[in-house]
């Protein structure tokens, strides 16, 4: 029904997280309604953003220069550092506007089912990071079992070191409700309670 | 926070309909994510679709030849057009495997708060189509009060040519609520109930 060219546009946006057929042709619509400036635009951020961007030397997050803001904000504690999985994580850290520490992106997290070894992992990196200045390594993989598996293994690691090692609270989440609550998630915020 | 470059194409990303930071942020992230080729495949397919479609010469539907698909089918009946706003229009009403005559797009709908006239729409183009073969024209224009306009604006020029006019009907949504309907709705569903 589509012009060949359409079909393939519309199959291209399929690309993006929950995108189906009936978004994507509604962003593909939206193209060929746009005029031709503005698609340039958007094709040139595209690209730009592919050119440019790269990962921090020192920590792994997105940055256009050698070091990230993070790393170069010299208000930041560098006595303390962050592990999280990807870049993205540390936009949702930051975006608590709580956490004044730095970051270390391992770029994934230890999984038998896809075969990801602690080897393929930046943990070589971080090691390489801890040295006495070090007061505390905060692990906040995710609270799967991969993010799990990985917390333990880096724990047992960065011991060795020496060094203060915490993982992230598990619980509730706010505005939650017990009842939507699956079991794993109820036996850590019980395990985790506080005296009020 | 971000980099200067993926900070714009966080706010390209919001032009598409729907999409909002959050949004527009996942879809960014994902462009960093992805390997240099498959952005390039979508840059390719952007830069394609613009200029590979163009409209229809007869009805205004996209196309990458000189007729489209539609116009170029033999099997259709030329003698039934039905009037629609925009190739997006076309596309739903194909979906639907009904229909089986040909299109005309108009390009919009006469409205005064935008400052559309009938004369910047597609109409003198519709009028030409119209000689003594045409059958029927539908007017599938929006329900909405410029669609309405713009379908009785046509309809007094049509029954000019001496042409059979109708229009799509107005009523109740399949799968709808009568006590989610609107007043306007549940008017046009009584007055075009039909015995049964």
């Amino acid at each position: 029904m589509y012009p060949e060219s359409l079909n393939k546009l519309i199959q291209s946006f399929k690309m993006f997280p929950g995108v189906g057929n009936k978004t994507a042709e509604r962003y593909a619509l939206l193209i060929l309604e746009k005029d031709e400036e503005e698609v340039s635009r958007f094709i040139e951020a595209l690209k730009e953003s592919k050119e440019k961007i790269k990962t921090c030397t020192i920590c792994g997050n997105y940055t256009e220069e050698e070091k990230c803001l993070i790393c170069s904000d010299k208000s930041r504690n560098e006595k303390l550092i962050c592990v999280v999985q990807s870049p993205k994580d540390i936009i949702a850290m930051e975006k608590t506007l709580e956490y004044k520490g730095v970051y270390h992106v391992i770029g994934g997290l230890i999984s038998q089912s896809k075969g990801i070894l602690p080897e393929d992992l930046k943990i070589k990196e971080l090691l390489e990071r801890i040295d006495q200045s070090i007061e505390e390594v905060i692990i906040a993989t995710n609270p799967t079992l991969e993010g799990e598996t990985t917390a333990l293994y880096l724990d047992k690691l960065l011991k060795e070191k020496n060094v203060l090692v915490t993982r992230i609270a598990h619980g509730l989440p706010m505005g939650g409700h017990l009842d939507y609550a699956d079991e794993l998630t109820l036996i850590k915020a019980l395990e985790g309670r506080k005296k009020m």
